[in-house]
């Protein structure tokens, strides 16, 4: 039977899904004086039409991560291409740039602007602009969404709440939204894990909403909130602050605690939640 | 506080949960006049009760892969520490050995005998045997199960099919269940993927329960059985038919049509369905 | 503490979410030579804004029931309320018509002509135009959807088939798309159960797909499919044959196989995927 | 076709699974001075083999609902029958007492004791030693789980932690744990109302756990505890605080927050969690 044959075939290669690519590029920054990487999901048919824009959606990593890990660890291409092969998802370019690296005493980490690398002037006055020009976006508050993991996850959240015109919606896991430490090390050393810790604690996503008069919660009322922490998580209580606050201010979110840890496991489920979410929250 | 010190430190180290651990052992094979390599999940806790005893699992890779693919491609052991750490699975030895290769044009891939290749005979009287005597399982029918994907998924239904009296649940994953295709290549040639191809056509699962006799019959619904195969897999029809075949000998089984391809995001997925089943199937 | 007091209050009161509402209405049909009561879902807010205009589902319900069986033994509201409430589907007007009874011997049932029923005549011709009209939908292809369980379900596969200009989504719960029986009674007789099993016959929705030419093919390509059925209902072959059909045509589908038999726990689970279906299909 | 015939007739008459049944009972109380009346479930084959003994799971209402609420609102049987069809659940006979009434100023409402209304002696006094004992229940710690929901969930909650020694798990939907008001109405006067929120004040499952020793921390550490909150539940705050107590004193339990309100969709939902959980954690 012939279709016997091609199933034979297909084992040896187990075809994927009409699928997109995650390509590498590099974006030149003159405000941090360095390259910095980033991946690009693009979805099947990218390219093909010179005329189509697509959604943007920025997923962002976690400290002492870079830009590698949501393709190599969070395997997010398999979901996404399940995704947007099932309706679920929007055909959407996903951008995941490198904020840190392994070593967070001797490497940069973090998204907001501390001293000697200021991370989010960058990310809104060079980055945003040329990989969006670049890569088809809509480019439009309607059409960008921004997510991402632990560090990753407070960096969208303070993102959202910093430039709410720009972001339609916001998923963050197992986000980091506060710190209270004194990061110093032993010795009283300011290393750079030092400044991405005060870097969390000046941009304070909870004393944000605590402090926020009533045109910055109109503003914050504009974009879609959803906060997804597991029950064993050890951040677990600054996402249920968060929801709290959120609620205290009549800001609309959406908290899900699921089971599980601060892990990889997580966050791939995760996502599974956070495509569909950006996706029915994009502009029509 | 000392809470966000920790939290901080974590970042770093991103601690999986009470965790099981992964060991790569190799069995002696006369059968097969070779050696199998394979891994071995352990339970967090495991050799610390010298008289404990675990119920087994056995789970099998598919066509083209080895006793590595569950691992690392499969993600398998962010799954079951999960499970187990919520109860959704006890706790539990997973066998993953050795059954193929990528090149399956030169190297012996399957689960079946075949000339040169008795892998069934290998599996049953020196795998089994061997390792569950050297990893402390209980040993028997109740707490014995055996799932896999593909090649492996037929694998684990012909087990169950030809040795219902050894194992209490089958779980298959898109599995290869019957195969009606000439094999051979263009030239005539008659190389190891043509013997797995004519393996698993003798070993057709679905013939046998066409076959089967009311004795056969009653044992068959021993065995608790659970095929999961995705809506757009070219191997769709044959777990639909098994189904058909399975209900009109009156064999009670479960059957699942999820969205999905013949790839490790829908064996990831199942493997969160698969373990539970197991385990609740397990003896009480 | 005030929080309390007022939880106390609402323990009470156990206030349902910001909340759609169900009205019961009638409509005259000349091609029927009667009434026909339906009850329509309506959106929190509906009636606000005069100029606002709605995207529309036509819920079907089964054999022997009536236009209150999704009210009721489904239970509709509640999931619709939640499921708009967090942005799974968008604000939408459900239309819920008559088209059987209680007494299948006795009572016209179906989504057909049939001799003295003209339904689909009176569904079309009289029906949607002036529902649509009453209750503010927009009222094109690209904002409307139908579904339905069993001879509703049916019902919807064979309403996209016939009208795949006026659908842009067609869910199907454990449809019955076809009878091969003779279905008159032991004398002989010609009941109304003998006409509408006559009527799924004659619009075999496989059928259909079978003997569709590649115009047809086309415009079946327009509309987005889905269909779900309990792998223990009786009427499991026909959805996974439909689901070969249209793979066999080129004309994607989605088919999902569940646990479950033919009752309304399996409907009330296939409603909280059916929404967010028919919503992501509608246009932007 | 002969099996058409059979599927049109099962569409009239809807078959639902190898079903279990729902009795209706009542126990004679000395200590409340009245009948209790209560729903019992009972499995498919019940009393069919006189030795065999089952687990026993104990389901509570909410105020200002009844014994009738989770069969009739929460379609509890449907639920059952097809968790035990596959599996998910083992066979169980599931008690759902009265412990309440609409008119909560002038009917009894609660679990605890109250002036007048002493429920908690008459549940482990009078109630659980006959139901057990006429409904063929196993009757130890292993083979009993209590859940419920609002007050009902408070209830489970407040029954495990004092007597840990007879519950093997429980799963507590959107539970009551505490309240602080002052329930005294507009003119000071004290009505059934006003006696059930000072109990449950007096009981605060919250405080039990901020005061608990070592000696009792142990005890509770022998029950599986599962909370599970919609985030939109007026009660939110309190199933999130019972975690972060139960963490605290180093108890494990499991927290879900799930979308949604106070209402039976969410109750329905929790159930289909709640069975499974109990089930695997019965003894074996």
């Amino acid at each position: 039977m012939k279709k016997t044959v091609i199933a034979a075939l297909s084992l040896l290669l187990c075809l994927p899904l009409a699928a997109g690519r995650i390509v590498t590029d590099t974006v030149k920054s003159k405000i941090l004086s360095s390259d910095v990487v980033l991946n690009v999901y693009l979805p099947d048919g990218f390219g093909r039409n010179e005329a189509q824009r697509y959604p943007a959606i920025y997923l962002l990593h976690g400290l002492s991560d870079d830009y590698r890990a949501w393709r190599d660890k969070g395997q997010m291409q398999t979901v996404v291409d399940e995704l947007i092969s099932s309706g679920e998802c929007v055909s959407v370019v996903i951008f995941m740039p490198n904020a840190g690296g392994p070593d967070t005493h001797n490497t940069w980490n973090g998204y907001f602007n501390m001293p000697g690398w200021n991370y989010e002037d960058f990310f809104f006055q060079e980055f945003m602009p040329e990989v969006e020009k670049k890569y088809k976006v809509v480019g439009d508050k309607e059409h960008r969404a921004v997510m991402g993991l632990s560090m990753g996850g407070g960096g969208s959240t303070v993102y959202c709440q910093r430039h709410p015109d720009l972001f339609s919606s916001c998923y963050a896991m197992s986000p980091w939204l506060d710190n209270e430490s004194n990061s110093v090390g032993p010795g009283g050393e300011k290393d750079k894990r030092y400044y991405v810790c005060e870097a969390v604690k000046e941009h304070s996503a909870l004393r944000f909403v605590e402090q926020a008069d009533d045109e910055t919660k109109a503003k914050l009322r504009t974009v879609k909130w959803f906060f997804d922490c597991g029950d064993d998580d050890f951040l677990f209580d600054q996402s249920v602050k968060m929801h709290q606050l959120m609620r205290g201010a009549w800001i609309h979110d959406e908290l899900r605690i699921r089971n599980g840890v601060h892990n990889w496991e997580y966050w791939h489920q995760a996502l599974r939640l956070a495509l569909p979410f950006a996706s029915r929250n994009f502009g029509k």
